[in-house]
C-alpha cells in the first residue's frame, strides 16, 4: 500500500444508497431519499458531496453505487461519471448487508485482491482531508486482513449515534493510530454517553467498512451461509447475461439485515475488527435537529433556511425551515422550531423532538397514507 | 317601545362589514376579510351568523349592510334575502364614523324616526336570547333620546379589549338594567384589567351602538361637522340618480375617523351615553388565539382544527390548525401552536404570539408583498 500515490492501490469506493431517511419525512420521501437532498447548503446533493469526497481515494472509475432501480434516473444526473458496470440496482430493498455483500462479491470475481470502503450516501463530512488520512490508514489494516473501520473521536455526549469500545491499539505498518474494536455499542442515554466521552475509549460509529472483499464476505458466510451463498450466485451471474434471470429468482429471497450485525459485530468478538479513530468532523444528518445544528454552527439562536426559493419572514424565531413550494413563510416567536414545507404535506415539530418524526412516518404507514410517504 | 311584539318597531340593523382581520392573516385577507370566514364551526360565514343573530330583531326587510364595492358579490352570495335598498358600498375604506353615519344618514330620510343598532360583521355570540333580551333594552334607552351601547359582563381579566366605565343607573321605562357610561377606557394591561374585573364596574367594550338616527348624527356633528356634512350629501343624493356622481365626489374626502371618537366618547363625556350589560357571550374573534379558545372551551389541552378539507396527524400538540390547503399537516410535540396553512402563505406561530399577526402584515405591507395580503 502507497500512501502517497494519486489513488489508493486495490481501493474500490462502495456507495449503499439505499435509505430513505425517515426522520427528514416530509423532506425525504421514498421518491426523493435523503441522499438526493442538498441538506448543508453546499449546492449539491449529498450523494454528490460523497461522491466527490472519495473520487480522489479511488479515481471516478472506481466508484460502485448499490441503489433501488427507482432513483438509478436520479442517480445517473447527479454522477454522469458514474459507468455501467459501477451501478448495482436492487429490485428491492434489501438493508446493508445484502447491498455491500454484494458488491463485494460482483468486485471480488473481478479483482481477486480489491479491497472496498464502503461509505453511506448521505452522511456530511466537511474536512476531506482528514477523512482521507483516515481511509488511507484503514486502508492499510485491511491489506493486513483486517476488517476496519473508521470511528469519528466524540464531539459531544451524542445519544442519536451508536458508539464503538475501542481495546488496545494494533500494530499494522501504515496505520499508526489503528485500534482493535472491543465492542459495538447501541444509542446510549445522556448519563451513558458523558461517561464515555469522559472515558476517552469510545467512538461514534459512523458505518464505514473497509475491507478485503474476500475477508468481508468470508466474515459474512460464518454469520449467514444462505445469505453469502445467494449473494455469490448473484454474483456469478452478474457480468454475464443471466444477470436478469438470477436477479428475479434470487434477489427477494436474501435476508434483510445489516451488516452490523452479519459482518461489523461477529469480527469485534473474533478480534478482526479493527478501528481508525476519525479526527474530522462527521454527521449522520439523522434528523431536522441535526441540520439546524449543520447551518447553526452550534449557535443556538439561528434560524436555518433550507430551499432555493424560500421567501421566509421570522420574527423571534429559531430553529430550521425547510421550504420547497416558494410559498411565504411567516415564523412570529416559535424557538427552535422545524417547519418543513412540501406541496402535500406540512410538518411543524420542535429540534427536541426531531427523533420522533419517524413515528409520524410509521402511523402514515399503518393508515394507508403512501400518497405522502 | 313594545318588547313582546314579533319584530322591535322603528329598529333598523346596520352591519358595517368592512375590517380584513389583520391579527387573522394569512387566513383573512384584503380579498377574504374575516366576516366572509367560518371561525366558529358553525357551518356559516360570520357574516351570516351576524344576520341570522339581527333578523328576529328587526325583520330581514330592515337590515342594512355597509361594505366595500369588492365584497358585493359576496356579500349578496352569503345574505340572498338582502334586497338593494339596504346594500351600501363603499367606494374605499372611511373607518366606522363614515359607513355607520351614513347608513345612519340614509335611513332618516327614508324613516325620520328610525333607531338603528349597529353590529360588527364578524363578532360571535352564541347567547342569542340574551343578546335579543339586550338589545331590547338598549332600543328603549335610545327611544328616550340617548345613545346607547351594550357592554360585555367580563369573564375574565382580558387584556385585548377596550372597557366601559360605568357609573350610576338610569332609570328609564323598559331597560331596568341601564347604566350611564362614564368614560371608555383602551385595552388595559393585565393588572389594571384584574382591577376592573374586581370593581364590578367595567364592562367590555364589544362596539355595538344603538341611538336614534337623528341623536347620532347630532352627536358626530357636534364632534365632525364637515364629516356630517358629507355625509348628509351624500344621503341626500343616495336615493335619486345623483348617487353616482355624489359619491365618487364626496366619498375620498370623509375623514377616516372610527366612531369610538366621534360619537360615544364625547356622548359619555356629556352625559348621554347609556349602556345595558350584556350577560351573553361574546368574543370578537380578534386573533387565533380566541378561535383556540372558542373551540376548546378554555380547555388548554386541545387542538383546534379548522377548514373543511383537513386532515390533520397531531402527537402531543394543542392549539390552532386552520387548513385551507387539504395538504396533510402533521404536528410533533408543538403546544399552543397556531399553524395557518393557505395556497400561497403559511403561519407558525403561539397563541402567546397571536396578537403580534398584525406586525407580520405591516411588514408585508411596507416591503410591497400585496401579492399576499
Amino acid at each position: 500500500m502507497n500512501a502517497t500515490s494519486e489513488h489508493l492501490e486495490r481501493f474500490y469506493s462502495v456507495i449503499p444508497a439505499g435509505g430513505i431517511g425517515s426522520r427528514l419525512w416530509p423532506l425525504s420521501r421514498a421518491d426523493a431519499p435523503k441522499f438526493l437532498h442538498d441538506l448543508t447548503g453546499s449546492g449539491q446533493t449529498l450523494l454528490r458531496d460523497t461522491w466527490d469526497r472519495l473520487v480522489p481515494l479511488s479515481g471516478e472509475q472506481r466508484v460502485m453505487v448499490v441503489t433501488g432501480r427507482a432513483h438509478r434516473a436520479a442517480v445517473e444526473r447527479q454522477l454522469p461519471e458514474l459507468t455501467d458496470p459501477n451501478v448495482v440496482l436492487e429490485s428491492e430493498p434489501k438493508d446493508s448487508s445484502a447491498a455491500i455483500g454484494l458488491a463485494a462479491a460482483i468486485l471480488l470475481r473481478r479483482e481477486p485482491d480489491v479491497i472496498i470502503g464502503s461509505f453511506a450516501a448521505d452522511h456530511v463530512i466537511k474536512d476531506k482531508r482528514g477523512f482521507r488520512r483516515s481511509v488511507i490508514e484503514a486502508a492499510a489494516v485491511a491489506e493486513a486482513g483486517y476488517i476496519a473501520t473508521i470511528g469519528i473521536t466524540p464531539a459531544e455526549p451524542a445519544i442519536g449515534f451508536g458508539y464503538i469500545h475501542c481495546r488496545g491499539s494494533l500494530d499494522v505498518s501504515g496505520a499508526p493510530s489503528a485500534l482493535l474494536v472491543d465492542s459495538f455499542v447501541e444509542k446510549p442515554d445522556l448519563e451513558t454517553a458523558q461517561g464515555y466521552l469522559a472515558s476517552g475509549n469510545y467512538l461514534w460509529n459512523a458505518g464505514m467498512f473497509i475491507s478485503r472483499a474476500d475477508v468481508l464476505l468470508e466474515q459474512l458466510g460464518q454469520s449467514k451461509p444462505e445469505l453469502l451463498a445467494g449473494l455469490n450466485e448473484l454474483a456469478d451471474a452478474w457480468d454475464t447475461p443471466r444477470r436478469g434471470a438470477v436477479v428475479d429468482k434470487v434477489w427477494p429471497g436474501l435476508e434483510k439485515i445489516a451488516i452490523d450485525y452479519t459482518v461489523a459485530e461477529p469480527a469485534a468478538k473474533a478480534g478482526r475488527l479493527a478501528v481508525i479513530p476519525g479526527a474530522f468532523d462527521w454527521d449522520d444528518v439523522g434528523d431536522f435537529a441535526s441540520i439546524g445544528k449543520l447551518h447553526s454552527g452550534g449557535r443556538k439562536k439561528d434560524l436555518a433556511i433550507l430551499g432555493e426559493n424560500a421567501r421566509v419572514l421570522a420574527d423571534s424565531s429559531s430553529g430550521v425551515v425547510i421550504s420547497q413550494t416558494g410559498r411565504l413563510i411567516s415564523l412570529i416567536g416559535v424557538t427552535d422550531i422545524v417547519v418543513v414545507d412540501t406541496a402535500d404535506a406540512l410538518l411543524v415539530t420542535t429540534t427536541a423532538n426531531a427523533q420522533r418524526v419517524k413515528s409520524v412516518v410509521d402511523a402514515l404507514k399503518l393508515s394507508g397514507r403512501n400518497d405522502v410517504l
